[in-house]
């Protein structure tokens, strides 16, 4: 079955839609979008599949027409000077459409986990108790400018049985608008409400500050974007999150740290990605392992050009065997996500002082030991308040991909709901199922 | 062992203490909440336990301060004139304060929560990816007149390792005072913090607006109380809550009901108790049985003096039968809460009217459907959005001891973290645990 393709041939609006009161709009988009939650709620695997399916079929006969509109959306952010990292994130190819597409048929194989119903368990008043997995109902997503968001997030709360409010950056519109349709054109193949995912089709900066005082209409915001983003969400937000802030993650090479391995996961967790949010920030080393660890891990990074900001024992022990690249920490750089090939190194005493350091600096994202004893694996693991804790294994595994999830909506430093890397379960809710034979409560 | 008691000797303030900078009192108190929350969520079971064991022998031993405080409270509120619902609610008893021993001791029976680590598995990389089971942290409780909620409150966060900040009504300031003591004493007898349970020991109103705005210090708040302190705290807190609203809770009788059992569960989930938020408040039933079903039940309420506001078709039904008590039931019936012998009655067309009548009038807390035939049962489950859903069982059950989780720090209506009873569980949150071998990320 075809995609019906009535609105593909309305060409996509290059600057977004201009709403005389965008606030009404808004509203319109987050009732409709709530509406269309129920039938969402119900739906089969069957047609949610078939509607990913379409998705994916869709992407790919329409990869011309994305990459049209792609090209009018970077052409005009170059003309407005964009950078070119933020310009490369923009850019769509037939590579990174078949990508997408792929990572689509790839949620329609997950397991559907609407309706599971577990831990059923009898009760003295011979009740049975159990709880149901549902859909959280609208989740509204907040994101800049890399495109392919709009069709990971509204795969993923599709196959999850919601509906979704899209609110994409602006330089990415004439892209997401696109895609959008073809989303909608999905749905409707599959006979589930279009209105099932709808983009916010306007680039008025107005429109997030109406999606985050809805909170009748939309039940989370998942917002996936830089600091500030964040941090406004945070004060004005009327709607609870499930946000993603920095990862300042660390590396502690204990005493006990087999020397070969730490040096292969310090040298992976800084080095095989600069620019990602599981990146090591931060290394950390114990006192009696310093003078020997230190210059062979200083080798690795000054081999790859690392920029290394140390406290003044490292520092000392790093200028001593002749390491380039060495710049005296400050306390600033201790709070610091670089996102780039500098890292921040201490030592410190032993395990207390790592857990201290990495509880009053780190960012509660993902954080790992190298040792080779238990209990004080067990200790880092119990005691280190992050999201993700490791023993013996690089920071860049804290993924939704390599956890199993199968896929990630994003990596949350919240504690209540979700924590760490948030897959399909993280946009559902568990709710008591109650099976009775005509008991009634006595006291 | 005893309870140290160097602080008991001190009279309590009656009139509660007063800051000349309630802001910077409130801010101390969360900044020392946050401290000891490290040590409470490292601190072994055998020492919560030990705590939670103090805390009841106190209660017990210090049986006649606790009433002699209470009692100034009560002196207080009746010359202010408070109403005897609140007065009764507020006043202690040698029975009462039993009670709330006798629940410290019961939660300490609970298996702890904290440290758990479950579905541990390996993944293609090598790595074995698990989750364990970690306190939420600081817990705000803010909660009105009920003195007994201080300690409930107490040991359940005591026991998920939590640290907390109470916030109590004005009303009982002198019991929740030397309560407060009580438990400190406890804590600091087991060699945990005093400061991990706190008392905001002031009236000042102004203080629940500085606990709602701490989100650096304190992790969730957890608001027990009427519906104008819910919606305050919605549109202030700066702080994740798990609230508890309104039960507008429904039974349906289906076509295919069990007539016997359905006027069982009627029966008990309106008339058991009439002030409980698990009450029925309205009742729906399929057309092709109320002709059979509502004479039958309308006697019951009768007999017990339940007034019953009917819709056109009902009210014709239960007339026509002799029923006393009836009232046209107007739109604003379907919402309300009436927490009394009231009872708003409506006639639906079948399972598909029932379940829009309760998605669009409920409040997301506990509905049931009594029926025979599975199907229906079924779909009445799936479909219908509340916290709670029952088949073939009286509302009433929606407790979390009724739900085997021993003790409960309230009811949620919300969709994120935790739905419905909520127990130990619902003040934790799991994290991220990675074993691995030294495996590092390819890509």
């Amino acid at each position: 079955m075809n995609a019906p393709s009535t609105t593909s041939a309305v060409a996509p609006d290059l600057a977004g839609a201009v709403h005389a009161d965008v606030g009404a709009y808004v509203r319109r988009v987050c009732v409709a979008a709530r509406a269309a939650s129920v039938p969402m709620g119900r739906a089969s695997s069957k047609s949610k599949n078939h509607a990913l399916a379409e998705l994916a079929r869709g992407l790919r006969q329409r990869c011309d027409e994305i990459l049209a509109a792609n090209a009018t959306d970077v052409a005009r952010a170059r003309a407005a000077g964009l950078d070119s990292a933020a310009l490369d994130r923009l850019a769509l190819s037939v590579k990174s459409v078949e990508a997408m597409a792929a990572g689509v048929n790839q949620i329609a194989r997950l397991t559907d986990p609407i309706g599971e119903i577990s831990d059923v368990r009898p009760m003295p008043s011979g009740i049975q108790v159990g709880r149901m997995r549902v859909p959280l109902g609208v989740i509204g997503i907040i994101y800049e400018s890399r495109p392919n968001v709009t069709v990971d997030a509204a795969a993923l709360c599709l196959k999850s049985g919601n509906a979704t409010v899209l609110r994409g950056g602006s330089e990415a519109i004439a892209s997401n608008q696109l895609l959008a349709r073809i989303i909608a054109d999905a749905l409707g193949a599959a006979g589930l409400p279009r209105e099932a995912v709808q983009l916010i089709d306007t680039t008025d900066r107005a429109a997030v500050g109406h999606m985050i005082t809805l909170p009748d209409y939309i039940d989370v915001i998942v917002p996936r974007g830089g600091r500030s983003l964040i941090e406004r969400l945070m004060r004005e937000s009327r709607v609870p999150m499930i946000k993603h802030l920095d990862g300042i993650c660390h590396v502690y090479v204990d005493d006990d740290a087999d020397t070969a391995m730490a040096l292969r996961i310090a040298d992976n967790a800084k080095t095989q990605r600069y620019g990602t949010c599981n990146t090591m920030e931060t290394l950390l080393v114990a006192r009696s392992v310093a003078g020997a660890f230190l210059p062979a891990i200083g080798r690795i990074y000054a081999g790859k050009g690392v920029e290394l900001r140390c406290c003044a024992e490292s520092l000392a022990i790093l200028a001593g065997a002749g390491i380039p690249g060495l710049t005296p920490a400050t306390d600033a750089d201790w709070d610091t996500e670089y996102l780039a090939p500098i890292l921040a190194i201490r030592v410190v005493q032993d395990l207390d002082g790592a857990i201290a350091h990495i509880n009053t600096h780190g960012s509660q994202h993902t954080d790992a030991i190298v040792t080779s004893h238990h209990g004080r694996a067990m200790r880092f693991v119990r005691e280190v308040d992050s999201a993700s804790v490791m023993v013996n294994a690089s920071t860049r595994f804290a993924d939704g991909f390599e956890y199993g999830l199968g896929a990630e909506i994003g990596i949350s430093n919240d504690k209540l709901h979700a924590r760490g890397p948030v897959g399909l379960e993280g946009l559902t809710s568990l709710k008591y199922v109650v099976f009775g034979n005509g008991e009634v409560r006595g006291d």
